[in-house]
């Protein structure tokens, strides 16, 4: 008799940026250098308070902290959400293992096996994982690349709510698209969330990038919705800190947050250090945040420049976060990108993407498009910009097209 | 329109230990010292080597760690199984954030909504939080203080399987009892793993410490069931470094494991300078969990002594972890942990413990019974059990027994 696993870890299938690493490795193994674009790790040091504090640590016995995290940190986070001109009380913070706790927990807490989340594709791939072994649907709403992905009207939106909806979520600015949403577009997110008594789940962990013109709005200056609005947040982008893993969900509707606090409780707590280091790096002086935004906005114009100039490639400008989402003149988004691993090099270098069809929903949307974040030096992204350009005509002509 | 929760959360209710935290505040404000006896929190310091190892960390920029673990803690794991006489390749060994996270992975991995697991009561309190949130059944095999709470008989065990039943689950040595399972118990759940096809997911965690005659036997020392074990293991109570929050899975079993990594994936990976930390820790020279050992072993001597010579209280020697489950001569262990901390003291000196109940599935079981840590020092201990005792005379008197 065979051992079985569970229906549910059977729809958690491997992440679809996954499948690209034996071809990655084996590049490596024959001496080319990847420029990777396709993860989203920002190349920016964590800046050195984040080590310091946690080496002036003093406490001798690491502890079990409190469930909910340590206080200090809270009360960082706190006045800097003040900062922003957002009150939030100390008992509407809850500290997580980074932002993908915090969904974890947040989908735990609002959708039943079978519930519906409202959902602009393409979205943050990763998503799916938390989707897929809770069993939620997704009613995505597409958007698209000649639209720069902004959501199209209202009656698209609306047309995809039935009464197993229970929220609507997006990452603002987008993981993976670079929208920024307008004001107009909350308005319409605000509108639906009230009329069908939807919860509102606003990603803004790279809440600080954004460029030019685009302001990014949060979630949490709307009043007379506070007891809807669910914010992820996370240091790892904000700081250039990914492996310390700290996050926190936000909310001011009491209920809610009692149930994010109970599975707070159920694991225990969140690492001691790590949390020491976070409260540090919330006391960098505000132009930390306005240099690092100076920094990927120079990249954006850089990576932005030369996608315009390719033949056959429709993107629009991104606004915000550090990541452009891409339509190329070729059929098979995850071939070209395997094809640049495994054939195609300039001067032994060469280039990774995550592939387009991961970030959407709906099969066979995103064939021929990927996504490439620019959280790397200029030098490398006009190099791998030129390895795109030459490979994309090579490839083009081997493939016929 | 009330917005409202999931069923899944719903089911998952604060933790009956959590019930007696305001009336610890409450005690404290009015100036009384507590001897927490109601947490599993070793007093040992965290060896040194873990934060000079952290202090030591060169990276510059804190990245995303693969999502298994970082290959050096993965390593030494490996390694001191190896010491233990147990074969593990690196793919057998999955990296968590804390026994926490191992045991909500392997529970996903292996439970659909309405599944059941065979456990015996009393257990640790936890487990019912993820059992809870996932709808996973208990089949609870009662054992009792007179028997020390060993398991009573084969026939008690298999008549609690069902054919939803997934799983064998305990935690060896017991935390809450403090009970080392003999080698025929452990031949009991092989034989019916084997004859219901069933997973056995052992938590080792206290492995080292074992006292007396007692050996702490690992299921991963059996290898003609080895597709069907699953270890959870941590280095909170080993190494004293509960804050950490580094746990593992171990399994030979290659599909589940699978389904493990998906899930370590989804969450990206676990915080890096814990597992630098972490790393360390497993260059301990072997006499260090010798030595913790024999302390927890003297103050282990100390409280059975004081439990011994108490009136009315049933108890047996516990064989191992650092827990005594005790039966007292009163109605109700959370009403009397209330009242030791709200209306009694000792020069200004109170007690408190876990009550019994929250470790049983069965309902109205356990009602007399509290679960005593004793990872304090011995002076501590027997201050403790001093309060007990006169407390006990005390309450009895007051409530008529």
């Amino acid at each position: 008799m065979e051992l079985s696993l569970s229906k549910r870890i059977q729809r958690l299938k491997t992440s679809p940026v996954r499948k690209l690493v034996p071809y990655g490795e084996a590049a490596l193994n024959k001496g080319i250098k990847i420029h990777h674009l396709n993860i989203g790790q920002p190349d920016i040091e964590t800046p050195r308070v984040f080590f310091d504090a946690i080496n002036s640590y003093e406490g001798k016995v690491l502890k079990y902290e409190h469930s909910a995290g340590i206080k200090e940190l809270i009360l960082k986070i706190q006045r800097y959400y003040e900062r922003l001109n957002m009150n939030y009380s100390k008992d509407d913070i809850l500290i997580t293992n980074g932002g993908s706790e915090a969904l974890q927990f947040i989908l735990t807490a609002l959708f039943d096996e079978g519930d519906e989340v409202l959902i602009g594709e393409p979205y943050y791939a990763n998503y799916n994982s938390f989707f897929d072994v809770l069993n939620i649907k997704r009613n995505a709403i597409c958007t698209y690349a000649e639209d720069g992905y902004h959501f199209t009207s209202l009656e698209d939106m609306e047309k995809k709510i039935t009464p197993k909806t229970k929220a609507i979520m997006f990452s603002n600015p987008s993981n993976p698209t670079g929208v920024v949403l307008r004001k107009e577009e909350l308005d319409n997110i605000i509108y639906l969330a009230k009329k069908y008594n939807l919860y509102i789940i606003s990603d803004e962990v790279y809440r600080e990038f954004v460029y030019g013109e685009n302001k990014a709005i949060s979630l949490g200056t709307f009043k007379e919705i506070e007891n809807r609005v669910i914010i992820i947040d996370s240091i790892s982008k904000r700081f250039s800190a990914c492996g310390a893993r700290i996050g926190c969900v936000i909310s001011k509707n009491k209920e809610f947050m009692n149930a994010i606090f109970r599975q707070c409780q159920a694991r225990l707590s969140v690492p001691t250090l790590e949390m020491v280091g976070a409260s540090a790096l919330y006391d960098l002086p505000e132009n930390y945040l306005e240099e690092s935004k100076v920094l990927y906005e120079k990249r954006r114009d850089t990576i932005f420049n030369e996608l315009s100039n390719m033949e056959g490639v429709i993107t629009r400008e991104p606004e915000g976060a550090f990541y452009a989402f891409v339509k190329l003149p070729i059929e098979d988004g995850e071939d070209f990108s395997i094809w640049l691993l495994s054939e195609f090099s300039i001067d032994s270098e060469t280039v990774m993407f995550a592939p387009g069809e991961g970030f959407y929903a709906t099969p066979g949307l995103g064939k021929n498009e990927v996504r490439m974040c620019y959280a790397l030096d200029e030098k490398d992204i006009k190099k791998s910009m030129n390895i795109l350009r030459e490979g994309l005509k090579q490839y083009r002509s081997l493939r016929g097209f």
